[in-house]
């Protein structure tokens, strides 16, 4: 039974997962870079703080190296029978390699992927884990206390060996981009024509009884409530990690993706000041049909 | 204040809107060329059926010529004052041709973009009209009758002039091709590979928590629970106009719309026995580089 | 036997072809409002100028309305067995109008898809032609004299009836939109990273030998030569109704063209300043996950 | 100066290769594990026939670890200022490794990417190379060789240090996956409406004077000479590698490549027996709105 866990991590996402945890009963020693957010000195310090046997670290940190380097220190701390949960957006080969290097040592490990955002503290957090059926079982009282309220079956799923945890929340991302980029085309179409003449009026009542509801669409509400227009918020989109490796991963099983990779793209594009390939473009129709062309404004 | 009203059209759509509308307590006169299912044997009855001042008639037929040929039958039974809801999937421009008729008798016309498909009938249906505010106000008893539970404006708009409420659902349905689209292709992500043991599980589970979490999200996870790998289903997709107008309006309009547009082909690919692009693809490969090609199955 | 014609729209297509016509032996009466261009003062004057029977008359003059009004006032000018060749890039379906309106005066009608730009008087037009095997059989010492040397069937096709001339060209250029756009991502992609050290003199070396060898390939070549990065030229890029014609006539045939319309959906994007629909997903990303946006630089 | 030299693996590309570096005056032993096409029983055999100093090894063996495996025995072979040429189509990091391999024995390494099919035999090859100036300088008497008549630079390209010739020939091969779907998609809609009564004679009259005229244009031409709706030929088409890395690639560099990698998603599709997404698609229809969907012909 796991009453005390440590938790290496405490961003946005770490920080708010303490909370909820320990407001379901289980103590928490958090371990932070930044000593203001942080209940002890070093990584060592927290595992000294956890009890045997079969001591749980959750490790909630940027993916790849910082993620990387966590485990292989934790590895040197931990003993046999001790669980790591990789709960961060770690692409699920890592969590392969880095399980069967804790392996070597009888440290268990399970991957999470943890989706909800900043609404998690409040609403709970939908969980993928991979992970043989020992572990997860041992540490389904963590996930109860982080999951939202509800069956656990549709906030919960331990979805096959390690790696399957974050394969899942990597394909929710990938489903994620194209749902957003779904919403966005349909908000500009609505935006482009004068005849809808409430355009956040018009989603706003998208969210009772439509097709189309969603908890995305509440939030586009939510954010169209304040700049009905998007004037104050630039067209610049990040990207981080998940939608390329599912368009990677489409690849290398030949799966076409074309709605999650245009989606992908956009967001590329979006961040370009200007597109090589619009130059060429706009180079080939002056060659051929001396159309006009802007000159650079660079 | 509509009491009693008249309804043309009672297929699967209508059928339940008029038994939805009577719980509310508003009395219905259904036609349908379909006796079985008719309150009266015709359109004229229909008419005579409904107490004045300002009857009231909702159309709810398949769009285009049929609703064309109803419109314009109602053009020549209705007296000035009262009303026509077309509450079909007509086009936009559509409705704007069949309000100047009926204008010019003095016939009212408020259009309807009505959303909920079979669930309606107990979850009420998401509504988008529009129409002048004198027309829409006299309805409103009729819409709170339709639309869900909860704040009316989340489940119903009035989206601006005569038209505005099928463009609105025109690109309702956009938003909802997209969004079936980044569903079924992380569903066909999740079942690419064995490291997924349990696909429906891993979709069951994002209805809690997670960001993808929607109405959509809910149905598929229905549809997995008894077929799992949609063993009985086949891969064939209808397309029903809006789709088609989303994207046709996109272009006179200049909007890129790259994942409504992919859903859209990928239906239209789905319906083809062969591709003949691929089939030419495949004779230049052959033409270049002597690659194999199969020969024709036909 | 055509020995004199008259010409319509001396705009840089119509004077290069006026020239490649005189070359070619025909006389050519040409008349463009521009006075400094035109050989006559009036319609009226330039189909006086002409000699019977079956006077010709070549309308070369922007698509839409200003062609759809020479159409019709040679409508009035001409008489029984003249015939009107329109070259310009019609709509295909104006050009079935067009015909049935001069048909009623017994004047026929020749579509011509004109393909070769500015490099067409040197080089020759490429010619796709609707309209009567009558009307094409008598016409035929006029495209021989602008088709390009060689052998007639590779550069000039009697397509089908009237409106196939236009209809072969709207797809050629839809066509068109899809190469240019597959080389510049090509070219963005070889400037997008260090390893390949020459870019232009990459571009330059698959002209001869490979399988992307083309005209559209030696225009980039050329383009590049003078500005190997594209440095003085914008991304912004024009589209001119045929890329648009060919995705409408596409979705109308349930044809998936996800490479034609990603292709023109680019055009698109170019020519925004700022992407209403990724403001709409960074505005998401920003309430879901209180990521990082940057604001409006507006 | 290379007079002699020898050539791993006598398929389709290097046999014709062999022939055609024989009529430019090269002596050149082949080696295959077919007996009947070998010039030598080893290829050990192969190297002791080659004259030193500088002998020279042309590899042209299927990429990855066939290729890999005979430049590792070649490693073993070969002696300081020996040159291995990589003419397959190798992913370009692993034409660093392998180069790195040989260096440390002292032999040298150019990458070549070659283009032409089948076609090369007689028009020469595109070559695009990668490697040391030195030793590209040494190799060029093989080059001249193979490229096509005419002059050297629109023909052959030292793109760069080593990689540098596969990364040009991978985004050549990405520009050649969207040239293909270009035409095939026009192709299509040319013989999806009936007004273009001559699709054959269409694309045929495309070959001289107009903007996509090109090799693959003048294939598609002959392709639909003897099959003009491609009867014979199945829709299923196969892509060999440089189209999944060129998006990859592109994935890595954040480049947006829409046209591209639809392109290679149409190969994908075209090779599913049956679209899991579109099943999908169709269940989720069926769910909501109680559309009809065919049930599986499986």
């Amino acid at each position: 039974m796991v009453t005390h866990m440590g938790l290496v991590g405490l961003g946005k996402m770490g920080d708010n997962m303490r909370e909820r945890l320990r407001r379901a009963g289980i103590g928490v020693t958090g371990y932070d870079p930044r000593p203001e957010v942080s209940d002890v000195g070093s990584l060592a310090e927290l595992v000294e703080a956890l009890p045997g046997p079969r001591r749980v670290v959750w490790v909630m940190v940027p993916a790849g190296e910082p993620t990387r380097e966590v485990v292989s220190a934790l590895a040197g701390l931990l003993d046999e029978g001790d669980v790591v949960i990789e709960g961060g957006n770690s692409h699920y080969p890592d969590d392969q390699e880095r399980a069967a290097e804790l392996a070597e040592r009888g440290v268990g490990y399970v991957d999470v992927g943890v989706s909800g955002g900043v609404w998690g503290l409040e609403n709970g957090y939908g969980l993928m884990c991979g992970g043989s059926d020992a572990d997860v079982a041992f540490l389904m009282p963590v996930f109860d206390a982080l999951r939202p309220e509800g069956p656990r079956e549709e906030g919960f799923v331990h979805a096959g060996p390690v790696g399957a945890g974050h394969f899942a929340k990597m394909v929710h991302n990938g489903i994620e981009y194209g749902l957003m980029q779904a919403y966005a085309e349909g908000y500009e179409m609505l935006a482009a024509k004068d005849i809808v003449t409430d355009v956040h009026g018009t989603m706003r009542a998208w969210q009772r009884g439509t097709v189309v509801r969603s908890w995305l669409l509440e939030l586009m509400v939510r954010a169209l409530e304040d700049d009905p227009r998007f004037d104050a918020i630039d067209d610049w989109v990040a990207d981080s990690g998940e939608g390329r490796w599912t368009v990677d991963e489409a690849i290398d099983n030949a799966v076409p993706l074309p709605v999650i990779s245009a989606a992908l793209f956009a967001r590329f594009s979006s961040r370009q000041e200007e597109s090589p390939a619009m130059k060429a473009v706009a180079a080939l129709r002056q060659q051929f049909g001396g159309h006009a062309t802007k000159p650079s404004a660079e």
